[in-house]
């Protein structure tokens, strides 16, 4: 930290990204698809190379397009950014503040970066325990008078809370926005976008990360009312217009069009996540009942720490955290058939030699 | 606007990018490079798509890199964002604020966004008239005790303040940060790299947008001491830590590869503004001492939005700003030589119509 730094900015408490390690690793840590991006992605980007001297389009024009007509949207209600995290930041600058919606309430369990955002924009938190076997009870949301963010499906849990749920939630706040982080939705059995034709106070956050495997492009989006979109191009345009690349626009377009490789990807990853939880189970592991691209998993015998260091010795990464609730639990992303009958492979071996030593 | 806005949002003035038109422009509106980025990009992207699905980097390690080995730093004194804008916005949250170094300086005439981010995060503003011939007088930002953000060279004036006076600035300012924005340093005969050895207060902020020609992969950077750099990175870690997609990485690294590429396009437009510039003073135009690859123009006789409305009209972009002091005046950015030829024969005509009319 040097001696120029403002008091705003000593005050923040920055995110911890997973570990991004060389080759040589089975990655589950970082909850990335097993799977490479759809072929068309490859062409959409090199007819774009040429053309990087001009600036990209800051509005994503296309690509909204794109993501409307999938969406069954108009343009206007749909926002492109740098990754999910830009919506999500752009989003609480836009609807948390002074004055009346000053707060921001969440989950005490879910993803660590609602808030560092909190701390970078001075956004008051209210966090709200999960009940005790990790779900949502709504009630907790209703009535509270202030913005409110939920990843649903949450992390690292893996659990969601049904649409009928989240409905009751935005019925009950008519005048303040609920953000739903809906980055593993395309895992699930259900999500939230019926809502949006009835809610007008209801912001789905959206990611090519996991389901369309572009983690590395960045690409995220926001699905809302014209007018919350407005708000969020007023943010995104006072703090960087250009947001969104060309090669991962042109990367967004193609991922899109290719509709059956991604619907094939998604199935195989789903019915490992089937045969990965029932093989943890057989080894003794609590599982949660997941709608993600990720296991959230507690042995009785060994604290996740073990488990996770024991792993890592094998060169395969999970993911945990030293936070209370959770701290024995692990979240092991879907990997490949392979990478996760190695994994399990693994823990097999790491539970017979603890029951040894 | 919603009704769900918040305060703090309601108070931005978002940054109005230049126009962004379809095919069929001569296009010398945004300052964007005449030549297509280095033939080696194309590979080092597309040898990038197949990982797309593994998160990029958050630290750009290897293009950080690839920048202090062309700079003479270490890595540790480079950071890496999703163009200059972000590295710029970065740079504002972590040294203004609250207290001693609440304000931020900059003068009356210069790049539009400084305002836009000031306000953005509540920072006081102090704007500083650039002299009559729009130079920047060093005394005018001695001992002001506040963070100073300086465009050098200037834009849209595109003049420049020598190094020496630069360090003036830095001397009489030792408890205070002077973030120089270097975005058009490559088509200036000098620039303040060297002070880095000797100022731990200063930021240099640069872009691959204008000199390598990729403004539409989005890449910026700053060079400083580690210590400034860290408070960037804590600022970048709480807002959007993978802010560089793998592929804008890659191609960053293929483009500081090709030097020989990139000296002959930055030879071939400092040629060409040379050549437009006699063009335009035989117009009768005044025209700014350019250290940039764009021309400043005025010209007694015809307005600057008469001259930009009638250059549109055939399909020729320049741009200007309803901003005292420089309203009659237009930015012209250098094209290719034959598209500079193209231009300086629709002014001729243009005048001697305005002489007949």
């Amino acid at each position: 930290m040097s001696r120029f730094l403002s008091a705003e900015a000593q005050r923040l408490a920055p995110y911890q990204p997973g570990e991004q390690p060389g080759e040589g690793f089975i990655k589950l840590n970082t909850n990335e698809n097993p799977f490479p991006p759809s072929p068309a992605v490859a062409a959409a980007v090199a007819g774009r190379i040429d053309r990087l001297r001009f600036y990209n389009d800051p509005d994503s024009t296309a690509l909204r397009a794109a993501l409307a007509a999938e969406y069954g949207l108009k343009p206007a209600q749909v926002l492109a950014a740098n990754g999910s995290d830009e919506v999500l930041a752009f989003a609480l600058r836009a609807f948390c503040g002074e004055g009346e919606h000053r707060a921001l309430a969440f989950p005490d369990l879910t993803y660590g970066f609602y808030e560092v955002w909190a701390g970078l924009f001075g956004i008051e938190e209210r966090r709200i325990p999960l009940k005790e076997d990790f779900t949502v009870d709504p009630d907790d949301y209703c009535g509270l008078g202030c913005t409110i963010v939920l990843a649903n499906p949450n992390a690292p849990t893996g659990l969601m809370l049904p649409p009928a749920q989240i409905e009751r939630i935005l019925q009950a706040n008519p005048d303040n926005v609920l953000i739903l982080d809906e980055a593993y939705a395309d895992f699930a059995p259900e999500n939230c976008l019926e809502l949006l034709r009835s809610y007008d106070n209801l912001v789905i956050v959206r990611t090519f990360s996991k389901s369309r495997s572009l983690a590395g492009a960045r690409l995220g989006f926001a699905l809302a009312s014209e007018a919350l979109i407005e708000d969020l191009a007023r943010v995104k345009d006072s703090l960087n217009p250009y947001n969104v690349n060309s090669m991962t626009q042109a990367a967004g377009i193609a991922s899109l069009g290719d509709e059956g490789y991604f619907r094939r990807c998604l199935a195989e990853v789903c019915a490992t996540r089937g045969w990965a939880a029932g093989q943890l189970r057989r080894l003794g592991f609590t599982v949660t009942d997941s709608c993600t691209n990720f296991l959230f998993a507690l042995h009785p015998a060994l604290p996740g720490a073990e488990i996770a260091a024991q792993l890592r010795a094998r060169r395969i990464l999970v993911r945990r955290w030293d936070t209370p609730r959770i701290r024995d639990w692990v979240r092991i992303s879907i990997g490949t058939r392979q990478e996760m009958e190695t994994l399990i492979g693994a823990l097999q071996e790491i539970l017979a030699e603890a029951k040894e030593g």
